[in-house]
Formats: structure tokens, sequence, C-alpha cells
């Protein structure tokens, strides 16, 4: 089912499906894209202030993008980023941890630039399974506006 | 070469290496954290509004981070990110792109939580090769404090 910009109510929440993260995902997605020793070098990583592999943050907004895009707070419209306007990683994700996430609608508005979409900000909290949070953002999304009907 | 919170100068400027994005590595990423139609479906994205395939707004910040460790802006000393205050994708990242960043240190000051480090605040403005602006972003990263001489 499309949901239209009119569809969306402030205030809404969605609890994502989880997911587990292994070692094995955590080294290949760092190997690619972010190839420091603390997410690609067990033994460095022990010796570090984390005492072993974490994995790199823009791994956890990756998971943490499939887990809404699963949770599908718009039905078959697609979530479509504009921007983030706040994204913190108070704790890091580990090999074996289970995350899942709490989003909020915050506010919606209409596009100034582009009539035919609105402006959906969403608040989305992402815990471990120990309840401890290892991410907060703010992103804001592109929501098509109902189309008017034919007469 | 270690790089030290003191050693980091708040005006200094990196540019990065560039990469160029194919078209495989924009669905295999999308596959694995964000299958939406716009990032995975060929026929779907062309009648969408971008009239093709556009990389998720989290894989174009993976690449960037890709970009920003391989630019070692603070040489053998790690980028661990703390947080990031705004983010935005003013243009998508398209199949064929070649991209490149350019940072800047904009803030630098001890940390009130843990004297064993500074946070620095780098701005980073991602272009592709017609220029336009792919990636604002404003990373905030843990470094470490120069460890006292011992006597």
């Amino acid at each position: 089912m499309m949901i239209y910009f009119e569809d969306v109510q402030v205030g809404s929440r969605h609890t994502s499906p989880s997911v587990q993260v292994t070692e094995a995902e955590i080294l290949a997605f760092a190997c690619a894209y972010d190839p420091q020793p603390m997410h690609v070098d067990r033994k460095a990583a022990e010796r570090g202030p984390f005492k072993g592999i974490i994995a790199s943050g823009w791994h956890t907004a990756a998971l943490v993008m499939r887990l809404v895009a699963d949770a599908r707070p718009f039905g078959d419209t697609e979530v479509l980023g504009l921007g983030v306007e706040q994204l913190q990683w108070p704790t890091p994700v580990r090999p074996g941890d289970t995350i899942h996430s709490e989003s909020e609608v915050v506010a919606a508005r209409p596009s100034k630039s582009n009539p035919a979409y609105g402006i959906v900000k969403l608040s989305i909290t992402t815990r471990n399974q120990k309840g401890e949070v290892v991410m907060i953002h703010s992103p804001s999304c592109w929501v098509p506006r109902r189309p008017p009907v034919s007469q």
C-alpha cells in the first residue's frame, strides 16, 4: 500500500525487526569501506580502547537502513533520505550483537521546493540486545503528496 | 606517523583520492542494506523521479568513509567517529560516477569526559565528476592526546 504525505501522522511509531551482526560481516564491510585496524585487525583491536573488533559506524548506519527498509514505515512508498540532522554512535556494535530500531515521526511539512512532495522527519533510536543505544539519528525523507483525483 | 590532538590545526585541509562507483557495487550494497526499488530495480528506477538507479545515501556515506580513511587526515591515528552533526545528500550518486572528498578541520577541543582524548570536528564536502555536491557532512572524531613524556 502506497502511503502519501497526507497519510503520515506526527507521533506515529514503528519498531523494526532485529538483526544479528556477525564478525565476518563486520570484517567484510570494513575491508571495503573502513579498513582501519579497529575494524579489521583482531589483534590491534584487542590492544585498542574497545578491547576487540568494533563495527564501522557507517556499517551500523547501513544495518539500521536495512532495519528501517524492512519495517516499511511508509508502506510501499520508498524511504528517500534528504539528509540527517544528527547522528551519534554512543556505543559501538560488536560481533554477535543483535540490534533493532524504534522510529517516531517527529515532524511533517510540505516541501517548499517541490509541490509534489512533503518532508517527513523521523527520530530513530537503535539499541543492542542489552538495551544500550548504538545509534541515534534524525533523517528527513521525501514522501510524495497524494495525487489529485481526476474528475 | 601518529598524529595527536595537539598536532591537529584548525583550518587544515585534505583532498582525498577519487573513486569510481560501478552499477554492480551500487546493486550489491543496496541488496544487502537498502533493497528499495530505486536502488536495486533498473526498470522501476527508470520510471521513478531520478530516471535510473541511484546509490543508497548510506552507500555514498560508506564510499566517503573509504575516501577519508585513504586520505589519512590524522596519519596513522585512526579516524574514530563520535557522531555527525549534519549530513545531506543534495545530488544522488549514479553508476559510473567518480567522487572525491575535501575535508577541513573546523574545530578542535579537549574531551570533557575523557582526558586522554580531544574531539576534532571536520567539514567534508564530496563532489562527483561534474563538481556537483553528492554529500556534505560534519563528523566529530576522537583523537588521542599526546602522552606525557616519561621523566
